[in-house]
């Protein structure tokens, strides 16, 4: 997804708010505002916004002079989902369509966004997605669960992008129930290779768990996203190779949603942008396809 | 009051929006973005929000090359808010405190304002007004409501600081009524020297037939505020020997906070920055003045 002229004021916005939780003081966040200013100028809006998204990390880091700034946020996000962890199994276990609530919790994970929205309770909106009873959750549009069902079964080799340290706890109880369903599978789940903002590395899965249950590798990315020109040949050999792709996040979406491998987007539209683009309301939890095919047929 | 960090990504909003809406071209609008960017690095937070207001302005009419881009809309406003007047006029006669009922229109009536929330629709917004039952209606905080109307009672010459063009047929409704109670007052209503924005300037008084009940005086800026070191001798004069001075809106009240005046400052909290400076709640209708007291002792 190209980047919109309405991303800029909203990429200013997560300078000052990722600033602001990697611990930077107002001269320093005013410093990161200025460095940032700079580059507009010379931004291409050709270039997606999980590129963009890089280099306001980058930006923080060098203010801060912290290579990862939200180390010990992300540990946090993963401790408090891993105590949500088995109320989401018996929730997932207890429900008439299994996978289906498995998709959703893995998607209500991705709540667990500091790029998007900093200010968030992480804590506050876990406890909302747990005792949410309909009318607190945000809407289910899972356009292509038909499809992505019909594929799954079909697939030897299973991609899985990661999104958010701590979402990669709702990723594991999806994979684990593909793995319930289909033991055959093969799963590999793919996270950032260097720490940017709050997204999985290899570390934070492996404290999710997910090493019991699939292969973990580094994608080669350093953005918010999985842009596949930063991505290492091992990975685009997989990439190239699975037989269907799940991405997590809106992250991955922007860059990968004119993507022609079968790959099936699972993100909360967690801005206007994105929202308008997909054609869903804010904040919905939709299940998506690349190529623009919406609906199941 | 001086610009907050979290007011630069609301700029940058900002210049989108009014580019928009002066008709910019989506080349002409990322250009906009690219020079507004130009001036952060130089730019200082000492400096009040409605002093930056006038940079966002004067790039936007350079990129569409048009001085007075808003000039059709503020047309538009005045219209729709003249169509109004007999059911705001009948509203307030038949209110049991009238003049805190036409204070209230006059605040609500700051609504039209293009330079806050550009895609609003004004006509919808005022049909809210009138038929508003008190549920979807903002909160009044008249903090200082009865200091306000002992001083009013005292004055010998009221200095009205104009703000938007439209907002002004409800301020005409204001005045009348202080009129009405008090025949004798002299009132002086301020509007901006040039066009900023959907401001008011001189034409838009008199549309909304405000020079049937004040005489008209343009400050000397061109800023979407009261900015004193802009303004003229002529209006500093009025400004120092004013009784009471009534600011309409946040750029009036972001301009003049600070004032030593006995400035009353009458507008909607359209931003977070302002509602947390003041201590109200977001899109609040709020009577306070001066010098940071509050509440009426």
């Amino acid at each position: 997804m190209r980047t919109y002229l309405d991303c800029i004021p909203c990429f200013f916005r997560q300078v000052l708010e990722s600033a602001r939780l990697a611990g930077a003081s107002e001269r320093q966040r005013k410093e990161a505002l200025d460095e940032f200013s700079k580059i507009i100028p010379g931004f291409s809006l050709e270039m997606t916004p999980a590129e963009m998204g890089r280099y306001i990390y980058k930006i923080v880091c060098d203010v801060v002079k912290n290579s990862d700034p939200y180390y010990s946020t992300k540990r946090k996000s993963t401790r408090l989902a891993l105590e949500l962890y088995p109320a989401v199994k018996r929730k997932v276990a207890s429900s008439a369509d299994r996978l289906a609530k498995a998709v959703e919790f893995a998607i209500l994970g991705n709540i667990i966004d500091y790029g998007v929205k900093n200010r968030l309770d992480v804590d506050e909106e876990l406890k909302k997605i747990m005792t949410g009873d309909g009318r607190r959750q945000p809407k289910r549009k899972f356009y292509r669960y038909a499809k992505f069902k019909k594929e799954l079964e079909k697939a030897k080799m299973i991609l899985y992008l990661a999104d958010n340290a701590g979402e990669t706890v709702f990723d594991r109880v999806l994979i684990e129930e593909i793995k319930t369903i289909y033991p055959d599978k093969k799963i590999v789940y793919a996270v950032k290779s260097k720490p940017i903002i709050n997204d999985a590395v290899v570390e934070d899965a492996v404290e999710a768990g997910v090493d019991k249950v699939a292969k973990i590798v580094a994608c080669g990315s350093d953005a918010p996203g999985t842009v596949l020109g930063l991505c290492t040949k091992k990975f685009l050999k997989i990439f190239d190779e699975a037989d269907i792709i799940i991405s997590k996040g809106q992250g991955n979406f922007e860059s990968l949603n004119e993507s022609k491998r079968r790959v099936f987007f699972l993100f909360r539209a967690k801005c206007e942008v994105v929202a308008k683009h997909v054609g869903c309301g804010l904040g919905e939890v939709v299940l998506i396809s690349a190529a623009g095919d919406k609906e199941d047929k």
